[in-house]
């Protein structure tokens, strides 16, 4: 690990959620600008271009199935230059990256796992080998759901210096967070080692984010040494099934997060998402179960990826990215753990703690039912010594009877305390 | 809950490692006088006679099948009177247990899931019901490697009288704690509602601990909810082996340990152990592997429960048993977790990270080959904020050079830290 | 193989669809006599005592726990002389045999693997050896259905002079069949090949059946090789949904069948059966259903043991078992095998055919769903050469235009040819 | 089934064991003129050109990934015409199938699932509809081990009458034959049902033959419904191992053999094999496996495809393939299945029996011992009732003792016996 590297989990915005493969320069200038106005303070940092920044002609959620992708002649994809303007004339993202900085911000690109499939087709050439793109392909790994690229076979000559060539392009570019696709879920485990030692040796520190989910449990300690965040789901959205789901992968992972390295809850879906679709832009979850989001990923110590638009952000949806007390559990929550998950009264209720890095603890509890639940909690049963309990939504001291306080929870609602 | 009941884990004494079947009054007696004498202020409380002490031919740890158990009328084991002389018309485990309580301790007592088998073949009567033994039991339910009794039905009409009666026995000696056999593996969960049933009908607080393991990780919260301890593996013994795989139980049942409820790692199999048989009576376990085993008992939370006799402890034993800030570890840990299990310069090391309730931290590191290994540790990647850091074992204060400190580990050896 | 036993599919009648753990000498006798009057010039031969004839106080089909069994000095169970009273005075079953073989037929006796536990209760000698009951049981091998004995581990000295002093026991009776029960479906192979060498060296020839089913498709070669005839199935009764599943059952295990070796459909639930309850004594099956039993059996060249009392026996099952070109089919098939089993019109159709010895062929056609169907067979797809074809229940030359021939079936319905 | 398809297992040559990819049409017509001469008699008929043949470069068993294929502006593949010189001029196989024809013999073509990777790239037009190349491929679907196609997508228009249009073409060219290559084992089922519609469709017979295997059993009544043969193996070459496997395979496959639909255990790898290797290109078969593999593809009847060069047959290979009594076992056997397979005297042997049309049995018996094997075999145990035995490979007449015959067998060697 370099220490200077995800030492918290990482907080940012992704292009994917709000406009998919079609996000623009435009846009993304946009999102940043906003970030650094509002949310900066609260330590929301990373501003990240996610898929197909190559494809001049991508429109929506929908990828173009072998259409041609902006490439270097060392088949290398670049930005199409029709979507980031100031990529013109070889310049790369490097001028995005500049103003992103100049916000006081960070910048970050998604790329494929791979070589362009065009490039195996032509048989380009690569960078710093005389082997070519079809000598060090791997023919029969492909992505199962878009075109782009094919695998790269880590025992080929010429594969390492395919992948330090990308990363001495990204570097050239001053970029601070790689999300890599393709290759979470599947785990090939050699070409995630040659991604991170091309990392590792181009120049620049940035975080490596592994897409898409669900990672092996059994990997864990590999992911944990190979890369800073990991999918713990396959692509997440603003249903409350997978948000119920995601309370048993969070127990199943709580374990292995720690300073640069932290198992991924994915991005979160809030505000306004699929901005290519004429409708159903807005979140579908209800504020309760944002509550709730909020407070597991802030609790499990998840990384925070805004998927919404942030310039449409309502007042709800900025109050929940801006909530001091939550975003301050995210950063300083130690030894997270599920403590119970239990039926109270027909109710399915969870309950976690943490410690606080500089004191007290934190307790976080949720209501997974589709009714309201009403009971108390016998605090010392938590081991939760502290009498000071504070909610961190209401902001609310909490009233303590002796061990008890009584929670009323609305069906998928959550509640977040500081406990001093 | 009863809230005084394990509250944190049972510290005690079972006769099971040292003698088999066949330990008696005089022995159960020393070991209480020992207790009471030299471990009493560390914490360790619970006097625990083990399996089949209501046979009175029982010579050793090979049971002897269907030999004649000694039975009440009402198809209840009780104690063989040649073994327990105290408890001759009667009488019971009644005059024991005032001894063990008379010395400032508590008493406990094993016993099997189910209802005798000569009780089935003579279908004899049983307490508070019409229904006789037959009536109630499983036939097809054995322990396969006992065969002193058959299941009992939880369906059958009579099996809840039955399993009160036996619970209201128990009370009636003043027991404190009983270990139930044949149960925490294949689990079988109705019979262990009843089981918790009549213990909580009984008017007495017990201790109830699940046997033999490894208990399935999916009952968990069953088991929070009907035990106060079970056990996570099958019988443990002073094997390399098995105290290595015990750290991958540990991984996966920490986040379930809380008052009133700990997963058991087993008895601790130190001293004289196996004293039926003429030699081998030694631990086989080396000096390192023994504060391996107490170390990550301690910082997991596992009941800590000695199998040697007492009597015979040597120095280094008893150093072991009364190392107070181990102790202390083991009550007032709280969210034990694994921070990493990886290979460094080829040794395989496992760190342990806890919060101290009070204040501060634990810390366990643990070189799990075997060969000696020799690193460092950068106390901010484990989350570690404090400096003034104190090996527990040889209770010398670490020295700390920035955020680093270093670490020299014997083959299979531990060492335990609080950190302030 | 010895040549002179079940050189083709042995043929007989079983107690336990009728009368369960019952029976008695008298019905027994009756049976007999009705088969020879009735049955044996087609074939039939075998009366056979099914379980607990040791137990006197049986009385249906379920058993008593635990009561006292009809037992020697030996361990050995003895008929019990209440239910048959030619068997006292130690005369065992001789008498009954040698009634039945004054009959022309042959006599068979059902026991349970293993050793009674009433004898490893009380440790009681064995035949032939110094070890005792106790000594040569596995404690932890029982039946899950019955309490009446344990398993004998074959590796203990003296389990093999055990299973030898019944086998000579039976011997000495003139026995001619044997089902060893609690034996096909787990399939103890050491214990199978003890049971097989005692048989084989008590001096007398017997049919080996091995109950219940279903019997391991991967043991077919053991089987083969030390079993007479094995079930396929757990019991059989009288319900289309387990007549269903025979089919599959049968595709698989067909290519087993041959002279001394016969995967066993179990007995043919026809007639009178469940005697000793007050209701539901007929078949359930259809006539139909009855029809596709029987062509089932006999072209898969199942024994056929009749499970109702032959002595109620109405003309139609009558009918059914004394059909000559079915039951020379029976014995006269050879590499039968399905054809096809496939959607004609919405219908399951299943076609087989076999060679027959001698010269010609059969094929049997089963209509498997709940509706009638009508179809054509193109005989030259099925490999029928032949144009001479006699369907053999309604005894009626079929017309045959050019290839074809036209089916009309029954839901559930079967027709069975004979083709020259 | 089309009654004059496949009737008894076909017979022919195929290319690619001894040429891979690179075959040209100079190969297929010497091979084709062999046949004609010395194995029509025989009863050899099908000459199947195998992968690529529209591969201009194709040089090997190694097949070039993306190189450019021969192909018409509908996106059909068609021959190369430097390869296939009569071809030229948009002829196709036409030439080459009347060649073929005019030797009283038949034609026959391989081809991949799917359509051209270079059709979806480029998008080309397709016959018979609007839509595109691109708009019926799965992008998802590929082949592992070619990069020549992608897979159709059967719900997708055009789809339909993409492969219609490539059937019409081959049915203008008179092709007799279609080996549809990477479908069996993973069986995309309704694209072999689009495949097989549009062949029945296409206004001539052609035998469709399924590839690679292992086909699925399960999948037993769809193949002989959808297929006239399906390869039960993957690649099958030259060693013993996969030999002796196949034993296993025609156990399971025998009862799906019959007019029409046969499960294939794939080509003879005999005589001339890997021309386009500088070495090892004779047959890595003994002489005694060669028996044993055309013994059991005979009473398995298994189609027989030769894969050697036959213009380069020794004495020996011709041989094998002009044994009439062997050949008329293929057409002949009725019924196979195998009778056992056990251990005597510790070698493994295997017997299979079959009727005969037109009366009489066969028998073949298989040595699966490296060591020699001689021992008896009492025939009335295998229900073989005829004592007037011929060996078909040594023509020898066979001595009968009573119901006895004493075989010998070399290591891996079998004998095959016609039986009167």
């Amino acid at each position: 690990m370099k220490k200077n590297i995800a030492i918290t989990p990482p907080m940012g915005w992704n292009s994917w959620d709000c406009y998919g493969a079609s996000v623009t320069e435009d846009i993304v200038r946009k999102n940043a600008d906003y970030m650094a106005k509002n949310l900066k303070d609260f330590g929301w940092e990373y501003v990240v271009v996610d898929i197909q920044w190559s494809e001049p002609t991508a429109d929506s959620h929908q990828y173009h199935p072998f259409t041609e992708l902006n490439m270097d002649e060392y088949s290398r994809l670049i930005p199409a230059p029709n979507r980031f303007p100031s990529s013109a004339d070889g310049k790369g993202f490097k001028p995005l990256a500049d103003y992103v900085h100049g916000l006081g911000l960070k910048f970050g690109i998604h790329i494929m796992r791979g070589i362009p499939r065009q490039a195996v087709h032509n048989n380009t050439k690569l960078l710093g080998t005389d082997k070519t793109a079809r000598q060090i392909a791997d023919l029969d790994s492909i992505c199962h759901w878009n075109t782009d690229m094919y695998g790269v076979d880590p025992e080929k000559e010429g594969a390492k210096e395919y992948y330090e060539s990308i990363f001495k392009l990204y570097a050239s570019w001053d970029v601070d967070f790689i999300k890599i696709d393709d290759i979470a879920n599947h785990y090939p485990k050699k070409e995630v080692e040659m991604v991170k030692n091309a990392l590792d040796s181009c120049g620049r520190d940035m975080v490596l984010s592994l897409s898409p989910g669900p990672a092996k449990l059994e990997e864990a300690e590999h992911l944990k040494q190979f890369a800073n965040m990991w999918r713990i789901t396959d692509d997440f959205w603003d249903q409350w099934k997978p948000l119920y789901e995601m309370f048993e992968r969070a127990e199943k992972w709580c374990i292995h997060s720690g300073p640069g390295h932290w198992p991924d809850a994915d991005m979160l879906p809030l505000g306004a998402l699929r901005l290519d679709y004429p409708d159903n832009n807005q979140t579908q979850f209800t504020e309760d179960e944002q509550y709730t989001m909020m407070t597991l990923w802030a609790i499990m110590r998840s990384p925070m990826i805004m998927g919404g638009d942030m310039v449409y952000n309502d007042d709800f949806t900025l109050s929940l990215m801006t909530n001091k007390g939550i975003l301050e559990m995210l950063k300083k929550a130690r030894n997270s753990r599920p403590v119970f998950r239990k039926k109270i009264d027909g109710r399915e209720i969870v309950l976690w703690t943490a410690f606080r890095d500089g004191g007290g603890k934190y307790m976080a509890v949720f209501n997974l039912s589709d009714e309201a639940a009403t009971f108390s909690i016998d605090l010392s049963e938590t081991e939760i010594d502290e009498r000071d309990l504070t909610e961190l939504w209401s902001n609310k001291v909490w009233e303590v009877n002796g061990d008890y306080i009584e929670i009323s929870l609305n069906p998928h609602g959550a509640l977040g305390f500081i406990c001093k």
